[in-house]
């Protein structure tokens, strides 16, 4: 292959690429493969590593949780203590600003928009009977964060995210001037598909905003805080400090779970907030529910014993993922490096890469590896209404196949890459 | 104490039971009790009984499910195939028709509310753009329902219980004549507090409905079908054979859990529906979480094997719950069965005894209750917005409390009542 950009191609080298390429994606269909590399789901390997937990909680056990609660029975709404201990130490917050809830931290977002959508939060009307209600999305961001609002009817303005987090200035406009923006998605360790880590300048600017609502919420998950890929990971200023710093304590939402941690789907996940917004949301969640399940909670702290227990953990997953998105790299680099015509993100975390194909390209990439067996995430995903105005981003999701699949997978993906370019500027 | 219906005492003998009733009053308040009957919370002993399912599930053992669904990863937001067979089994439903979620049949309920506020079932305008949506709220019922329509703004209007199930002429005048009328709160077995089982004419009554709303549903809340306190129990006809008898296959959504059969808190609840109405609710929750916890969902089918064995497991709750159940009957009977001042009932199963005080007295009697040391579920909670236009009903909730502590609060109980009655007609 000539190693140079493909805009200096000749007509002759286009010819022979495309011809060669055709050849390559020929022989791909040939092979019927059927990998999906279409979200964020932990390998079969990785959900190995919790399956000591199982055994965690045994017959013979006290179930009475160190306030006395039993944790077999109802009660105890926000948690017991020992999981907001656990989860209070990982997230840098106090074990009093938290509530511990079920499986899903989806789930809390969700109540938290459903909350400020039905009854009003902070004093204000329910978003329902306001006119219209907005969002700020970063983006590429995660389509089930724009679901949910989407599903309560928000309308969602695109904020494009930078290197160090979305753009500020954008950001901060838009919610000092407006009053019907009440809220922000973000992803600040390892964004969501983008792999950005916020800066402690851009968690500050957060933290400063004088929002025109009085409640515009920031709508943090810190879902990849501790799905690092590097040595030594950055550690950034916390939400919680950073509003600590400027006095706004009621700003945001802090979510995290274990879904990637331990088991997805059976973990335990975390609301931190302001005393005031957990007081509010814990009252309205005991309307929908009189509990959630605190022997896994117990399980998890068991099996952990602490927050090193959990990032030792970290570590294991770790060595599963790294082989996994080292190896998306050195595909992509050498097959598509020279040519020039897309960029990726180099995540340091997460669990996704973030592609930017030519402008126009990103659906016909996705048909193309569907086409031969490759199922991607959807082009669009990444934006607002599944709509990306330049078809170009992908989100590449590494974690779920083994790395020989995942392998085919990305050389396959390359192919397509190029030949939806090829077709485009033909 | 004199064997006489209270209206036939003369002036002097009132005296004297008041005196007498006045000073076992004042020695109840030197015993310094702390007991608790408000709410319907299964006793330790109970929760001792599904200890060995800690063990069900072990780290050796495979997590994949029949259908290939590897129960600790995400997928399979409905359930997983087991699970849904165990419950198809308890509640006669086919399991194709049955959504198995989290620890929380309370949170689907609200879930249902919900999805018709927001978004709008069965092509019908969501609620919150509607004027004034109400609800049948058969009284006396359980708080918590209440608490869900409350929350959503949704009106709630009384109906009589009767010796069946709710007065049905009321029911259907209402439901064939007003279009704003879009559900009612059912348990159909051994309803809460009344211990009512719904006769197979009552449940045909529901099925025939024909509802004014296309978006009426019945909202049946089978909570107790598997809590017998007797030896035979009724095997009452199901909501789901009624309907398809009656051709009204989208009419109802079933509930059911766990939670007082293992954990209250940590079992797993069920949904069942039609076909339409499953669709409907799996998309609407697949914006709110990507999955339920199904290794719970296999841990309790590992743990009981089949539904035999689920009944099985009820049989050794009912040994522990029918003594308290009787200490219950017991002590009404001996202290108050003679002055004909109160009614209760005499459940076969579930959780609660439904006492009527003479009118104008329940809350009297709840906060003299207090005042000696045992909390009651609070007067009028068994109405919608707790107002009980009589106040005369007060909810018993007697699982919880050991024999003696149960007889002792019974015990102090008779004394407020006789009290509350004797100051109510000085």
């Amino acid at each position: 292959m000539i190693k140079k950009p493909l805009s200096q191609y000749t007509v002759q080298e286009r010819t022979a690429l495309l011809q060669e390429t055709k050849e390559a994606y020929a022989a791909f269909q040939a092979k019927h493969l059927q990998l999906n590399m279409a979200r964020g789901k932990p390998a079969p390997e990785q959900l190995d590593l919790s399956m000591p937990m199982l055994n965690a909680l045994t017959a013979e056990m006290s179930m009475i949780a160190e306030n006395g609660v039993d944790c077999r029975n109802y009660e105890a709404l926000s948690g017991i203590p020992e999981i907001k201990a656990l989860f209070g130490d990982l997230m840098g917050a106090p074990a009093s600003k938290l509530f511990v809830g079920g499986n899903s931290s989806l789930e809390l977002m969700f109540a938290c928009v459903q909350i400020a959508f039905t009854k009003g939060i902070a004093g204000c009307p329910a978003w329902h009977t306001c006119d219209e209600v907005k969002f700020l999305c970063p983006v590429p961001g995660y389509d089930r964060h724009f679901g949910v609002t989407e599903y309560f009817g928000v309308k969602m303005i695109s904020v494009p995210m930078l290197e160090f987090g979305p753009d500020m200035d954008i950001v901060q406009n838009y919610v000092e001037s407006d009053p019907m923006v009440k809220g922000i998605w973000c992803v600040p360790v390892y964004s969501n598909p983008g792999g950005v880590v916020y800066s402690d300048e851009t968690v500050r600017r957060f933290a400063a905003l004088k929002p025109a609502a009085k409640d515009f919420r920031i709508f943090w998950d810190n879902a990849y805080f501790l799905h690092h890929l590097i040595d030594t990971p950055k550690q950034p200023l916390t939400i919680g400090a950073a509003c600590r710093e400027s006095g706004n304590l009621d700003l945001y939402y802090e979510f995290a779970s274990t879904s990637k941690v331990t088991f997805a789907g059976a973990g335990v996940s975390a609301l931190h907030t302001s005393e005031l917004n957990l007081a509010e949301i814990s009252k309205a969640l005991g309307i929908q529910t009189i509990g959630f399940d605190k022997i896994n909670q117990l399980r998890h702290v068991v099996f952990f014993k602490n927050a090193d227990g959990v990032r030792s953990h970290m570590e294991l997953h770790r060595q599963i993922l790294k082989p996994k998105f080292d190896a998306v790299q050195e595909i992509l680099e050498q097959e598509l490096g020279a040519l020039e015509l897309a960029t990726w993100s180099k995540p340091e975390g997460g669990y996704f890469v973030s592609f930017n194909a030519p402008k126009g390209c990103a659906k016909r990439i996705v048909s193309l590896c569907k086409e031969a067996g490759v199922t991607l995430t959807g082009a669009g995903a990444t934006f607002p209404y599944g709509i990306d105005p330049d078809d170009s981003n992908i989100r590449l999701a590494p974690s779920y196949p083994e790395v020989d699949e995942l392998k085919l997978s990305m050389k396959l993906f390359c192919i397509c890459v190029k030949l939806a370019a090829l077709e485009a500027t033909a």
